[in-house]
């Protein structure tokens, strides 16, 4: 199957199957969402991958539509920073000078024009960019477990504060942005039968 | 190549050798950015392909970093949209109506209840729900191409009213969110000798 063939076979999964995904295929999907590229190298967000049947049956309450929850294989839960503190700067550049063996000082420069960027920005633009990464780590993560032929479903309709409250997140500096379930579709799911509707190429593309 | 080496081997490229993309391989990257999931299947964004050299030429004063720019093969525009308006709903309902071939009556529940999503938000949430699902376009895009062994570069950093003056776009309801160029890495781009810095597992994922 190429990528454009997983591509076509992957929608928006209602119900899954409840069978697990091994945990090598997982951990392809995860690496996936891992080596997502990201705004100035920050990776501003947390990946937390729900896989205990009591986590899951802890959060169905937040979500809008619970059947995607109780019946999928993992519910991953990405969230966002929602500020750039300067010592998360200054771990990342740490870290930036350990793995590529380069002296700290030779990356000032690149590390000031970071510092300056993120403190012109309103909290809130912080907090948009921020969103705007974790999408692309939503993308690489449906894009991945599409090859491998795992099903998923991006779900942006719960209750943030009740997730927030169970997975003891720290609400004045991160927030979850969206969530992704995992697992294999269920043959009950009339949902896969439907043709991919999708804009014609003259609505969506302009060549010029 | 698998994708997970075509992912390592992604990094966004400073310079390109200016040598075009094939035709084809721009199309099914293009493929990939219509395939990407969207919120409720509104996709509300347009995806302009900058071919030409009078163009790219054109919009290089729009860059703080222009070298991508010149270099690359295309330049891809992704525009999200400002507002979603009552005309654009019923647009996508006749259009699932005719590719699924379901009478509208059918679908009018799922109708009703996407506009009383859509009103319930403030214009601003609109606008970064809408630049959200960009992102996914965007990283599609990158994935695909990264599969293909194109090189690719994301660009935040551009003057926005300068790119939707070139662009025509109006600035009332759309929004130039992202770009994306694409071509073959230079030789002379040292950055695509640097090891890849991604924060370690610990940091990034939590599983529970």
């Amino acid at each position: 199957m190429n990528y454009l063939e997983a591509l076509s076979r992957r929608y928006s999964v209602k119900k899954f199957n409840n069978q697990l995904i091994p945990q090598e295929t997982l951990n392809n999907i995860l690496e996936s969402g891992k080596l997502s590229a990201s705004s100035l190298g920050l990776q501003p967000y947390k990946i937390v991958i729900v896989g205990s049947e009591e986590m899951k049956q802890k959060l169905i309450p937040a979500f809008y539509n619970p059947s995607q929850i109780s019946t999928c294989s993992h519910l991953i839960v990405i969230i966002s920073k929602k500020t750039i503190e300067e010592h998360y700067i200054r771990g990342y550049f740490n870290h930036i000078s350990e793995v590529r063996d380069t002296p700290l000082e030779e990356l000032d420069p690149f590390k000031k024009s970071i510092s300056q960027h993120i403190t012109q920005k309103t909290p809130e633009e912080i907090f948009n960019w921020a969103e705007k990464q974790s999408y692309i780590v939503l993308a690489n993560l449906m894009y991945a477990a599409a090859i491998e032929n795992i099903d998923s479903c991006p779900m942006e309709g719960f209750r943030q504060d009740v997730i927030e409250e169970i997975l003891n997140i720290n609400s004045e500096t991160e927030k979850v942005t969206v969530t992704l379930a995992l697992g294999y579709r269920s043959e009950e799911d009339n949902f896969q039968h439907m043709k991919k509707v999708r804009k014609p190429n003259e609505k969506l593309f302009k060549f010029i």
